[in-house]
């Protein structure tokens, strides 16, 4: 390993830029206008993976976005891990708010800025530079490793599922590894054994067909925003749980043992409201932060908009007014109940004076892993190795739909070791990953596939 | 009168050619961007109205927006006329919305199309060009003239106010017209007798201090767009009323005398509800739709925005959400009042955990003139000569801040001659002008100056 170790170390300035041009590419999947950009960085990628050494590098086009697969199996006796990530991005807006351009690698006070370099380019980019340190110079992995990498994450991964169907043979492995997921603090190595899944709704209100003038037509006619806005007043009771009625059947209580457990980690309440700048936390009532951001389910408005929200004012009764919303679930909420439960609360609510359309943008299933099983041992291991520091076990408020699908599909254990930190505003304005988080993360995989390799036999079954 | 009959019959092909230049200036009061256009806008105007024979014509700058002044004074021992209008507009998104492009005027099945056409240039035109049918070769007008034409209607006259206090010599006069309303429906020309008043706020809901990821953070902090639909859910009660305490404090209740008047009125629920396209009529719970829309006080949500509302989804709390709303007042609400109520329930509604900003953009008070005064009654032969038609007495929904105010000032009647049609889309895409109603207009108001000079002595106080 110490061969591996000194070329990590000594290859920490390249590692910045190549990461530079991967961030480069404004691979935001939820629009159209950039479907040339992911294609582009699907390539990029895959000439990369090509250079590190890696095999059966292919850029494999879907419906939407297209899926990389490349594959690395010269390790007889060993186990082959799976690895999963995403190379599409969120959306950088609003644009404004950027201290420095989102598609321009920026280093500043220890951290990378970029879209998407922690969310996930930049956990992505450390497997293939922990890859890369085992391959130079003709060298060997310790272990199999099979590699799928899509470009629809951040649009709920809808292509990815009838991939797997159709090359379920090809991706046959024995246990699968993620890095999209946060430490739970700064130097606090986290292997992360659950996920919340994800429901994606959008409504649409429309009253008159037309925008009104609000004075010759107030108080006669359906104001969608009004009603929109009593509608969406009503996902919720006043103790701030979802008011959704049967939302909470098959919710599976947190455990005793489980809640003393979340109370014992170092996470600061206070730490956590200093990162939002929220004036006060709030939540579901008789639950802590962090059981409420792990292991409840929750929903939130992503997005709402109608009427003239220009400068100034407009006295104006808008046509229409929609809002984007989505649930977080948790063990064992099926997301096709809730996405039916949900559409007939939405139902319900809308008055008749209005033509209420429902949307669903994407279902993800929640997730929960043994955390005593070998690979997530050896997970834990190659943390402490690389960090230098005690590794804890954490749960995850965000969804990785793939991480269930693939759990189910090949009943393998996964293996979640991410690499970002909470405040790293993933999702907003001024993303970044903190560059010694990044170097060691490269560290910690390297060491992890060794791990992986001693733990063959251990309950990880060799290929 | 003939020779000025004839002259009006004879010039309509120029006067739709010369209401085309008008209506090309964007003259959108709401936007800075367009601050020059405004200017270009009272200059065309003041040109115009040089060109037409009117006198003493001014330009004069304010905070905002330049006012028009211009008169006619030669008419001695008639009374003295102020015209009041405006010259700016509303915006015109959603732009592709409009068939035709909304600063070029468009003829299309007997209607003018243009933003502002019917609000409220082409009613503006509408005097200029029946002064001229009486100025032209050196004529004379039946009565004196002044005009004020602003341009911030659109966004609450917020320095005309000033400017008719400094000048309140120069603007003495017998009574004050006003072409800015509409008619009940084709064929029922009608003379405007209430106006509601209009008090506009916005409310800005903030957070977390930046846009954070729904994942990892929702269950846990105050989302504000969530927070900001639960606020502006309980501006209502589920009667339609206005839930704001004390909002219906001082509303002057119909008299059994009136509300039989406004059954009577050749007032369609269907045609109304067919021009608004929405599914149902709603409203104040005990209250006919034209009293709801004229003489009720009525709370719309004008605008909302929040989070992300671009195409597909994203996984975000937004940090901030805001809303326009407005309120249409009647008699005898005060503005003031009504200013202090809403702000009061604003901020107790707002829960502690967001921080909440309300914001006031503009006051107007409410006006009903009593309609059997000699001049108002000029005003409806005028109209049942113009449109050879019976005319009738109706309200409005909308505000024209200012009538009230010189109404108060002036202690002067007001005559509200409007031109315009319920479905033209004032404020809304493709705006129009029914082009038999604004020619038919130019005769009616050239009719109108003959009738005041013939009212003159019967309580028209001549000057």
């Amino acid at each position: 390993m110490q061969h591996v170790v000194d070329f990590i170390q000594a290859n920490h300035d390249r590692y910045i830029e190549e990461l530079r041009e991967f961030c480069a590419i404004p691979s935001v999947s939820t629009k159209n206008e950039h479907k040339k950009d992911l294609e582009r960085c699907a390539q990029w990628l895959a000439d990369h993976l090509r250079k590190i050494g890696m095999e059966n590098v292919e850029v494999i086009p879907t419906k939407g976005h297209p899926i990389l697969y490349a594959d690395w199996l010269h390790a007889p006796g060993q186990p082959t891990l799976l690895f999963y990530g995403h190379y599409d991005v969120q959306p950088p807006e609003p644009l404004e708010l950027w201290e420095s351009p989102p598609f321009e690698l920026t280093l500043r006070e220890g951290n990378l800025y970029a879209r998407g370099v922690v969310d996930d380019k930049g956990q992505v980019f450390i497997h293939l530079k922990a890859i890369e340190a085992f391959l130079r110079d003709g060298g060997r992995l310790p272990v199999n490793i099979k590699m799928m990498i899509e470009g629809e994450e951040e649009v709920g991964s809808e292509n990815i599922g009838t991939f797997i169907e159709e090359e379920k043979g090809r991706l046959e492995c024995n246990a699968l590894m993620v890095s999209d997921t946060s430490m739970l603090g700064r130097g606090l190595p986290s292997v992360c054994y659950g996920l919340r899944g994800l429901c994606y709704f959008e409504v649409e209100v429309e009253g008159p067909k037309q925008d009104l003038h609000s004075g010759s037509f107030g108080g006669g006619v359906p104001n969608p925003i009004n009603i929109l806005c009593e509608m969406m007043a009503k996902l919720h009771d006043k103790h701030g749980r979802v008011a959704i009625p049967g939302f909470y059947n098959g919710v599976r209580a947190l455990s005793k043992k489980e809640r003393q457990q979340l109370r014992r980690l170092p996470f600061s309440e206070k730490g956590f409201q200093q990162t939002t700048g929220a004036r006060k936390l709030v939540g579901e009532k008789g639950y802590t932060t962090v059981e409420r951001i792990w292991a409840r389910p929750t929903l939130d408005i992503n997005g709402i908009f109608g009427g003239y929200t220009g400068e100034g004012a407009k006295t104006v009764i808008g046509s229409k007014a929609t809002a984007k919303f989505s649930t977080r679930l948790v063990p064992n909420q099926d997301p096709a109940k809730i996405t039916k439960l949900v559409r007939r609360h939405i139902e319900r609510l809308a008055p008749p004076s209005v033509k209420v359309t429902f949307k669903v943008h994407s279902e993800g299933k929640p997730w929960v892993a043994p955390f005593d099983h070998p690979i997530v041992q050896a997970g834990r291991r190659a943390l402490e190795k690389g960090f230098e520091k005690p590794a804890v076990f954490i749960r995850e408020g965000g969804s990785i739909p793939l991480v269930t699908t693939m759990y189910e599909e090949f009943g393998r254990p996964c293996v979640l070791l991410g690499f970002g930190l909470p405040d790293e505003n993933a999702h907003a304005p001024n993303e970044h990953m903190n560059l010694e988080n990044y170097l060691k993360g490269i560290l910690s995989i390297a060491y992890f596939y060794h791990e992986a390799s001693q733990a063959s036999g251990k309950g990880v079954e060799a290929s």
